[in-house]
């Protein structure tokens, strides 16, 4: 069976086409700048990447645009659209409701509406690509992924903010957490790794990417993550500042910054980008530091001790820890960022092996023989969490 | 010699006589109310407990009414206040001037009327117990001790937040933290109950009272703590919020909140009031949870759980830690808040022993035997820490 897993941004819509149970990759790629005069295809289809300009005034284009490349004469991976059977939806908010995937029907698409004020940058073209596939594909069957299902659940003393009770019953302000797909994707996979089952299983995940959040996974489910009500929160990223007393925005704003602008610095212009004053990218980063370029260490060095905080943090939550997990562009793929992180780590009994942290792609282990808690790199692939979970409902 | 310790509010001055430098308390008190109709004086002084209503219309005033009871015939420790040799006064907020205790002239008085901005409600006040116990004793030596001296040893990894670093530089945003004076005093008293040097050992002391802070202590220096441009970061407090995405705030204000009305919730009607909606007391909050009350237990939780994450993280950040300290109102007095935030805690190694948990006053350890961290209760006594600092200066 063909599931066509789909992404969809504000100006872009990136797709996956797998051939399911197997999770064979049969396509992917993406359209950007939908909206804009020219926008772009890229693709990886029938052993060919490929990119060219093409015409996608809206997400009902850019969805038309993919269905033409899936099906195309040369790079096609389908002879008819038709052979699509589901399709799975990555969605960032689900609210209280969603603790789980969910095939979409009108009650479903009324609550992802809704919680777009939780999520203003992300539910609204979600939602877009989800009726523009019901449009293209009206037999397939659609599945939302909710971001913040894994982390439903969290229980109450730990999702609660220390705010007045009626902030939470009047406006449902509490920590969702984010990046769920991919916390629960590696988790599994570190399950495995450990040969354990997952529900008898204590793990840090750490999701580290642009954007970055880790999880406390108690014997298989989220207890903790360090995104809250929106992704903001937690440890330092690519532009987003992470955790702050947040007297700074009332300090702030005494100092003439409008609450549009804190919010606009606090998202776009913190984080790696806004210590260093140089970039967002840790390639970057790690380069200019190894150059001598001052800022650019600080950012990382400010980058490794909030996850090493949150990792003793997760460490006290969950009591013991079977395995810190590693994965996202920074966390697969900076040997130094890993090593950093784990230093110095003798009471919660994490010590990383240099040679096995070198690094390779796929999964594997960095700790120590001696460590008592074991420490795994696992790339992660939320793409094939959301076909499977789809599978389910279309099988 | 006789030292005068002063913690000037803005509607009250406490004051505490020592005989220094065998640290014995002659007398102790405060004025309360100063500037109300009917102020009022409590007094513990030559054995005797009393109060009475005084008139106090100002911190001058108020200075008069405490010099007045020092030299009464009946309850006075002193026959002149001429005896007085020196006026150690607690002052909030030292900016990134101060890393220690400093004898008073016009340019320290000049930093502290600056840092004023950064402690709107304690600095001001501060200054103006400082400028009365001139004019009463302007023959006695003045000395400030900071709140925020003891943490000027945090690495700047650890104390600057993930935004622009042009926010730094221009307004001094940063982690300064506070209870400074607490948390050295528990923090020497604990290392000679290890029998250790305090420059050879790590202690995670936990401050406590209506306010709350955390700070991790290498080495017997501060190198990272909870409380951050302000007091309002950290734990969850008696009204104070704690750790929040500082997204709310954008969202709050986005429903119909001005930062004025944000700024008041979080600091007065947040944490364990707000959470509880029936007090910021723990002893009352005890007693309610005892008696059915869900949203105080749950209050209770909620304050319990991010100690507990607190210990997780300095743990990851000192990497081996000797010992956790508890003081403050709440950290003496309450066996039941030191069980529950030092339950389940293998990996870190840290086990309570009910039967020694179960109180006393004073200095006593509560870990059991086998627990790798001790645990102690330490009695805070930031009067006798300032009187100390004080002597230094005047003898």
């Amino acid at each position: 069976m063909k599931v066509l897993v789909i992404n969809a941004g504000s100006s872009s819509i990136k797709y996956q086409l797998f051939e399911m149970p197997a999770a064979t990759v049969l396509a992917r790629g993406m359209v950007e700048r939908i909206g804009s005069e020219q926008s772009g295809l890229s693709y990886h289809q029938a052993g060919q990447k490929g990119s060219r300009d093409v015409q996608a005034g809206d997400h009902q284009q850019a969805m038309g645009v993919i269905l033409q490349a899936l099906t195309d004469a040369q790079i096609g991976a389908l002879h008819d659209i038709q052979e699509i059977a589901a399709v799975g939806h990555r969605v960032v908010h689900g609210g209280e409701e969603f603790t789980d995937s969910v095939k979409i029907d009108p009650d479903v698409l009324d609550s992802i509406e809704r919680f777009a004020d939780l999520a203003p940058l992300h539910n609204p073209p979600n939602l877009t690509g989800i009726r523009a596939a019901q449009q293209a594909l009206p037999e397939a069957v659609q599945v939302a992924c909710f971001d913040t299902a894994f982390h439903a659940s969290i229980p109450k003393a730990a999702y609660l903010y220390g705010l007045p009770y009626e902030i939470y019953e009047q406006f449902r302000v509490r920590r969702y957490g984010f990046h769920g797909t991919s916390h629960r994707y590696v988790a599994r996979r570190a399950a495995a790794l450990l040969e354990r089952d997952p529900a008898a299983s204590n793990l840090i995940t750490c999701h580290l990417g642009n954007g970055c959040s880790i999880t406390a996974v108690k014997e298989g489910k989220s207890i903790d993550t360090s995104m809250g009500l929106t992704p903001l929160e937690g440890v330092v990223m690519g532009t987003r500042c992470g955790d702050l007393d947040p007297a700074i925005v009332f300090y702030l704003t005494d100092k003439g910054y409008s609450i549009e602008q804190l919010n606009e610095m606090c998202n776009k212009k913190s984080g790696l980008l806004g210590i260093s004053g140089a970039s967002n990218d840790m390639r970057n980063l790690v380069d200019l530091a190894e150059g001598g370029h001052e800022r650019a260490k600080l950012a990382i060095d400010i980058f490794c001790y909030r996850i090493k905080k949150y990792i003793g943090t997760y460490t006290a939550v969950l009591g013991s820890v079977d395995a810190v997990v590693f994965t996202g562009g920074i966390g697969e793929n900076s040997p130094l960022i890993r090593e950093q992180v784990c230093s110095n780590l003798p009471q919660i009994g994490i010590e990383i092996d240099s040679k096995r942290n070198a690094g390779r792609s796929g999964e594997y282990l960095i700790s120590a023989e001696r460590s008592r808690v074991r420490v795994y790199v696992i790339a992660t692939d939320e793409e094939a969490a959301i076909a499977a979970d789809t599978y389910q409902f279309a099988r």
